[in-house]
């Protein structure tokens, strides 16, 4: 394998500018084509090896093209079993949740229904939301400053970020933001202005269905609630009846090492939205897990074609058979994230006087510099050295990595090496 | 091959009772579970074959498994090629642009860029509208009576069925349904009151940003519009400056003989969405295709996790590569159109009395009955003879048949025996 | 008195064009600045009298100072009863209540609650929308084409106008306009539409809360519905539970004969909407009609600052003892609308090519042009005879008069001469 | 002039009972017909006298039937003046806008344009909600909790009231609460949250339009905002671009000192809300002020019946007369406000453990209790005793009371006095 230390030769891009929307993002920050990939490094078509600590923005928690759920998959599709099946009862939909039960849920003693709400993490959001207020009969729901759910326009409603919001073309409604943990610093309690709004029946707040969280904003910019803070959003949304949304898309699946990202905090959401690598192999794949007694849909009152990709199910089957038997990949997680961090917290010290911040939990982690255009700069540099990176926040003011939980530890020192080195090019150019 | 003529043995589906949430429908129909898939049968876990009128709602023009897409997805798979890759450049997401370019919208003198907007259907859509509403800086769509679009916020707001918007839990707003073709019996001139609304400026209907049509109205009860209807549409809009989107998710990709539904009509919408059989495999991909002088989004101001499932690009590309280089598939469809609708005519003639009506083009057909209860009936007698079909209108009254593109003469056949014996025993039981 | 013949002399206007906004609409028509006024007599500063055909649009039906409104006015005033009272009991209150009740109400067997919605008609129409919404628990309102019901975010949502619409600067939504009656010269059958997409589950309309409706549309442009179409509509309502609402805030209290504009068509609504000439002298006042059995409001639930005007009830009051005690003012209203309309017969007919139609009911009269245009030529030239009218509809060609009910015949022939006399100009200029 | 001093008789209230709409508030409170009206005094039609602390919630600030009001309006009605009309240039209008323009805005060095709304609070509040849309085209508002800003839909969009809220029937948007002054007891700092949300572009908070604010909440339970806090407010908006506007419908024309309740900290706002106390009379008028640049209104894009009351310019005029030619009234009312919140000091230090609180500034004064039915048992205590005072606060735990500007010291004095006593029976009851 050789990672690419150079830049890369223009590729025969022309066919993509002339027929692909301006509203393509990722690709603009990384001018290549890929072609191959295998565990943590993408390949471009000139053979080229760029080392991911982007993972499909954490659809790729087991790494690309991961030796055991391919097989799976191969075998899958060579015996001509069911592909696309809506929500058919199949085998694979069977073994899925048979799995799911016993390894995921059981162990953890979370008893929840499993909506399978349409093939990506905006579905789960929406189905969410929709149940929330079928519940509850109430309309509107408290998000938090920084959040990101999805780009539909229910997800989006709940979703912070400006530029995004603006792409709806109509006024989103019915959600109110409050501030994340840490919003302030800890300069003050935490859900002060929540807890009055809902406590005072003439603060204008209209009674939610719901509060809808991350545990770890990514998108946000890698903003890793506290337990406490988590655990006070819990008991807040238990004592005003309101039905508590934990949005796992990105951090569930053992982003931050437990299975959950909310199991840290020894809390029990009333639903879970799950997707990204949620079927392990990069496949689409969403789930809402809700609560058995908010469960009262009529059959068919949320639908969609994409519900029951059984390849899918398959590989998300092994992976859970591979992965979630026993707690080594959390306790490596945890441990390849803590090593992350001490280095992070090294190029902090080195930079004494940029104000760079080291943030995160687990393996989603990030450094946050002064500005976008600084953050810009390290993952561009990053890039030139083959190591793949994106920002995030509301600025893009921070650098984020989410490399694959199975990355070893060679590969994730050679990229920590090579973003010590980009931040030094930055800072100091 | 044995295709069951027997009511099915008990499953074993416990799991599914304990675990999957009450939204689940189609497993209600058919409590068989689901295991294999080849062309147009499906079998159950005992090895009992079904033949399949229904093809995942569309999604499966090209029937399961087709050993063309399949021999290239294993091949993508087994050579570690990559997967998910948001919308970063791949060489598979070229070769589709680069053949859907060449096959698809060259030959049609079609002149569109390509949003990948997300997985499912319900994405294309939302994409659509999100555009159509920043390009004319105007909030509301025009719908159709017995619209389906999709079940996200955005697209269940332009979605006609009253359960399915009663789930969304807020009001759905934007949107003012107008009668589609037929809807009085061609009783009066197309489009009367949605053009007196236009060109009266007192008559409250905000002026809308794009109107968003189906070719066919499937889930609507297969609600096929003529072709002069479709001119219309698209004549009016063009005389007061609304966008025409038309929702081709189902109807397109040969569904009912030409590439795009609405060839036949020789109009040229604004914006395409397609989805369901656009990767031919049954994988989740959707398109929005947009008129190029309407691609006026910032980048990254619309996006998503699974934009870029290289798999189903490369199946997409084999699809339009065996499919669509000649007219032969759009005339074999016609034919077995022609030849399916004879048929249904037949039926009508020999219960003549009972109302029954014809309904469809191309390969999507339906006979609409008198009510829910007796088309659910032909449905069920149907498959106690091996035969899947569902029901499709606002009462469920219209038994819609979807049939794989690839079927074979003799299967067409069987399937339509087993129909006419089933309306048969409904309407004499 | 001396009626103008001749255009006014400029007047001291300067501080109105300093002072006062740009959204001013009346006085741009009739740059004089008004003074005085007795029955249908306008005086401006300079003693100029101009003979009044517009009636404060449907506010005077006594016509200006009416003599024996004015001197219980004065009286009540004089002996320092209370002038504001919001909503607690008060003797005006009381005998306006009692006076109502037994002079309206009682004689055509109606049975309304009384609710005192603050002091203009948007208020009447908010209160009765509200009420509708939580009786139903639904949100959505069926307006018409061309309706005007006020210019508040709620009234303002049901109102048809686009330029009025336009500036809400929000999106109205919650309503969805049907055609009026004779939208389509009743090519159709009434309600065609509207019965079809409540009858089909998957038409995409909410299932509204209430119908609103005006039995004449005043600012539409003196649309007269038919007694048949306001009977079908009654029955529409009633067969699908959809609430009634009368908007009579312009064409009630006498304006088309009865007290009642719905009374000649012999419908109950479950609402009524009062205000304009209620007061009778021109003092604000509004009230909202409700069925006994909706009026399930909660203390407060519903208020405002100029809910008890108690002035306004005296004349109310005395109005209703003045003119409602027999059926005198009715007949003679139908009889000088029965002048009015002979003499624009004869105008349409003079005039047979230009397309002039004569509308109305009562003393709710209007002609419609060919354009805007025309029907301004007509009122400016009026104008400057010493005739005050004003346009009407969508694009304001129609010249609309509200003569005081109480008007002479020989200001009404006086009038309807100058109308001749204008018309003449306008179309031979 | 006799003051009841025991409990009323039983009235004549049947046909209240029979007719009016549960709705109906006040007279829940005071079981008692009122008939005559006089400075400070209301009298019951059996010729009782009750002192009025209440003053039309804040419409009567010149007292009942003030003797210079009331001959001016008789004479104007005399000699047949104008009552009603609509925009038009007018006598009585020109008089006030001069009026107002010298004595009111020039002093002040206020630059506005006036708009006429329609008759009440609700109507300036609509109207300048609207014109900020137009102008900044934005959607979102700004208000804070506690605040009240009317009952039509618009206007209760910005209200915090859950019980006036939830009478809308459809869910109110657009508008997102943000502390008033003093929410937190002045453990923040000030708008430390609103604007962090309005600097952080991920903050989910959709840019405003406008910021609407009271400078004491009187319906939310005297609620003064510090000077700074106003400045502080001012200067945000400057900032940010956001449009200030107060709604001075009741803390206006006088009620806190000043014409204005902003002069005292110094503040310009970019419109400014009038109504109640504005026509002297009780008469309903009201206005929205407007900065001349932000008068982009088409002609007859916001209108209405009643904007031309013109007796009530009548008695505005004299208002502005006799009260703002000089500073007495202003300083009159800061030392009758002092007189009542020395006395309120002394009861909060009487009942030193009740907790109660002093509120308010000028004379809106409030004594704030535990609860609401403390609140209201001193209230009825003080009906028992002859004086009215009305409750307010989200829990109504606020005695509010809002006594005429014209009140006399002995008055004062004596109705201060039955507070006492009527605390001290609530309190030791």
């Amino acid at each position: 394998m050789s990672i690419s230390t150079t830049a890369p030769t223009s590729a025969d891009i022309g066919i993509f500018d002339a027929l692909e929307s301006q509203v393509r993002s990722y690709s603009r920050s990384w001018p290549v084509v890929f072609d191959r990939a295998v565990g943590s490094t993408l390949y471009d078509e000139d053979g080229r090896g760029y080392l991911d600590f982007f993972a499909g923005a954490g659809a790729l928690n087991y790494g690309h093209n991961n030796p055991a759920l391919k097989e799976v998959l191969i075998r899958y599709l060579a015996d001509d079993r069911i592909i696309h099946s809506l929500d058919m009862f199949t085998t694979a939909r069977r073994d899925f949740l048979q799995t799911f039960s016993e390894s995921i849920l059981a162990p953890r003693d979370l008893d929840y229904r499993v909506v399978f709400p349409g093939p990506g993490g905006a579905n789960a959001v929406e189905a969410a939301l929709k149940l929330a207020r079928k519940v509850t009969g109430r309309e509107s729901v408290i998000n938090f400053t920084n959040a990101f759910h999805g780009m539909t326009l229910g997800a989006l409603s709940v979703t912070g970020n400006s530029l995004k919001r603006g792409g709806a073309g109509v006024p989103l409604v019915h959600a109110t933001p409050m501030p994340y943990d840490d919003y302030f610093n800890q300069d003050y309690p935490d859900f002060f202005y929540l807890e009055r709004l809902l406590t005072d029946s003439g603060s204008g707040l209209n009674l939610p269905a719901a509060v809808i969280v991350e545990s770890v904003q990514g998108e946000g910019g890698i903003n890793a609630a506290r337990a406490e803070w988590l655990r006070g959003l819990a008991d807040l949304c238990r004592r005003h009846e309101i039905l508590l949304i934990v949005d796992d898309v990105q951090m569930g699946c053992g982003r931050t090492g437990g299975f959950f990202s909310f199991e840290e905090a020894g809390i029990v959401p009333d639903m879970v939205c799950l997707s990204k690598s949620i079927s392990g192999s990069g496949l689409p794949m969403a789930l809402t897990l809700v609560r058995p007694d908010l469960d009262i849909w009529e059959p068919g009152e949320h639908n969609g074609t994409f519900r029951g990709i059984a390849p899918a199910f398959a590989t998300a089957t092994e992976a859970i058979r591979t992965y979630w038997q026993d707690d080594a990949l959390e306790r490596s997680t945890i441990l390849k994230g803590a090593r992350v961090e001490s280095r992070f917290n090294a190029i902090v010290s080195e930079f004494g006087d940029a104000g760079i911040v080291s943030k995160g939990r687990g393996l989603a982690r990030g450094l946050q510099f002064a500005d976008g255009a600084t953050a810009d700069a390290v993952c561009h540099a990053a890039f030139e050295r083959g190591l793949l990176m994106e920002t995030s926040g509301p600025s893009g003011e921070v650098m984020k990595i989410l490399p694959a939980l199975t990355i070893t530890d060679e590969e994730l020192d050679r990229g920590l090496d090579i973003i010590a080195a980009s931040v030094d090019e930055a800072l100091t150019a």
